[in-house]
């Protein structure tokens, strides 16, 4: 593992995973919101969001759903953060890390958390 | 053509189709800028926005082509609106309008404008 | 009216008002989606688009209002193009456009078009 | 301090503070970049997203600083990542935590990190 900024950093390297989740996390909720999707170019969107997840340093796997609800494919809609669900796996010096972003019921709205 | 929102509009078909190409326009530079890209998504970044832009009313054609430099494949950079270079064809009730994005170097940035 | 930018465009003066109206509408809707928002910075995130609009070149007149609807000062929500209401005036070598952006009932979407 | 999501959490208190921290700098990259900017609203800039992130759970103090270069008031710029630099404070249940985002010269590219 190359790390040119590992320099910076005081912490552990689980932090440093965790906290490199969360740029993740944040970043795909921020950057997406607004794309225009309905059925013919959802799985498209999903795919492209995981390929410039994966182009990030430490990312190990990424798997990015999208709920468009029952919109049909002669309209669209905005992309928004409620309809993502997104798994991720960060690696940081043999450090895993598993962060989830998806819609939580009781709390009404995407939530980003760190899993087992 | 269905166009249920013709009754909110003031202007001619031709000045329809040339708003909703700088409508389309706007939006591609302000939604896509900041996505991380190198060689390995380029083309899918080039696929997503085209498609996206593709599902927006009165859409005849687009292509995108994204210019990343001699970035290698190793790291990644932000896609900003330096980079893209989009072909727009608009149609609304017959009339046609071609419209790009793309870097112009005499005037030093990506100007959005109206072609033939 | 300065425009090293004419010699690119073969439209009318009014064509060109039309096409930049699209361009601004168009970007702020998807610069600005996404935005943490609540009674607390609302106005400021007005004033903040408002600012950022006019000093893009041609724009005579801004005003933009958001509704964040029966949120909380508590809790945020995510700023969405249905929450906003964007009057615009663009001009062009003494040729005047309105153009506004706001949600509308009876097509269940913010709509971008041409006023008067 | 309140947070109904803590049972979705398998992580110390530490560790909650940095994951919330890395959400926000991620958030704060990908939401503003491509923002139309120059002298006349850079610092508006700043206020605005200073308080859209402390309008999310958990944050004690943000502070934005944008350098724009050399630019001059008749120009604008769009608001990149390299111009930012945010310096934040996460506090979570008694831990708190130091995180920043800046442009770092040898490693050419803007950083987030955990300072001290």
């Amino acid at each position: 593992m190359l790390d040119p900024a590992r320099k910076y950093f005081q912490c552990t390297d689980r932090e440093r995973a965790i906290f490199e989740a969360g740029i993740k996390l944040g970043g795909i909720f921020h950057q997406y919101t607004g794309v225009p999707v309905n059925e013919s170019n959802v799985t498209d969107i999903e795919r492209v969001i995981e390929k410039s997840v994966l182009i990030q340093p430490f990312v190990k796997h990424v798997s990015v759903e999208i709920n468009i609800g029952q919109s049909t494919s002669f309209q669209y809609t905005s992309l928004s953060g409620e309809m993502m669900d997104v798994r991720l796996t960060v690696e940081y010096n043999g450090q895993m890390v598993n962060a989830r972003m998806h819609y939580v019921q009781d709390l009404n709205y995407p939530l980003m958390y760190l899993e087992e």
